[in-house]
């Protein structure tokens, strides 16, 4: 399953530098980091309002706005990830931040404790 | 490197219906899901603000606004999983959907193509 | 001053049921209230990421970079009030709200107080 | 009604310089402007998710959901004017926008002109 992110990381990497007409990536890059942030705060945003509809479903559009959600939730990771990537980092900066609070010795869930 | 969503897929699923003081996920289902959806967008905004700060560092501060820019991150990560989970949604939907756009075969990036 | 707002507070009004072609608040209520609500997001974006490049502005670029902060704040505030005129909700709630916080008796701030 | 905003740019006005334990705009100040951002980002989206709740809301509920969208809106506005207050930027700048846009003269709707 995971393969998926060594894919991502891999596309995201050779999109850095990339000519801006090359892909949707590129472009952001070339456009800059508060336009990145644009999209993350964007997609945020319509990942909320998505989830809140998918609240109440009724029997008819429960997948629909299910895959609504999942779809909001990916464009924000997406999104921060090329943010990251913006910023000379990675999805592997991520994992090694989520590795320290659930890795494997982590019996405890440690991120209430890290929090403000 | 991915064993760190294996286990924390595992956390969240296990923290879903568990008591309210067991830990920070369990309290926040019991919180509800607009209290999720709080810390998603909380998390959010402090993201885009450390990147901000990451953008023009000086050397002394470079390593430290990094890694705030990459726990912002994971904590929005975090937060959009356990509200994924609240709907009874999942990690493995959040990768099929990027599997969709970057899987194996996506020798060519999707994102830009199934953005409104 | 303060005519602005009676002035915003009747645009609004005049334009919540009218034909979707006639003005832009027109077509935001034809599209509805998801539509409305991400560019309240997206605004609330765009000023944040304006007031952090207004925080160390050079002489150069600080009345443009103050300006921003000003317009993207004015966007927020705008779109939040097509928010809440499709709600059936105006100017003047807000105006009772903030008034019952920091109206003439209140000498003492009460956000705080209000605040969860 | 224009009143309370008279009012309101006094309050802080004042409190721009006072000291954090006098009040909590004060110690919004003393505590910076990320602090400040992430106020506004918070309450942007818990009045977007208050907006969707009062969106179908059921008679027993509907008045309760409608002042919450009010209070957030308003709690909204409060934290971007610290903000701005916090750049050296105040109400009459926000007006002073609004008027350009909405302003006696101003027959037609400009805000759609000038979105990018």
């Amino acid at each position: 399953m995971s393969d998926v992110f060594d894919r991502l990381s891999q596309v995201l990497a050779e999109r850095r530098n990339a000519s801006p007409d090359s892909s949707y990536v590129a472009q952001l890059h070339h456009k800059g980091l508060n336009k990145i942030l644009e999209k993350v705060g964007e997609e945020a945003t319509e990942m909320i309002i998505a989830a809140k509809d998918a609240e109440h479903p009724t029997d008819a559009d429960r997948e629909r706005l299910r895959l609504e959600a999942v779809k909001e939730t990916a464009d924000v990771w997406f999104h921060s990830l090329v943010a990251l990537s913006h910023l000379g980092l990675g999805l592997e900066d991520v994992e090694a931040e989520l590795a320290r609070r659930f890795g494997t010795s982590g019996l405890e869930e440690k991120a209430s404790r890290t929090r403000s």
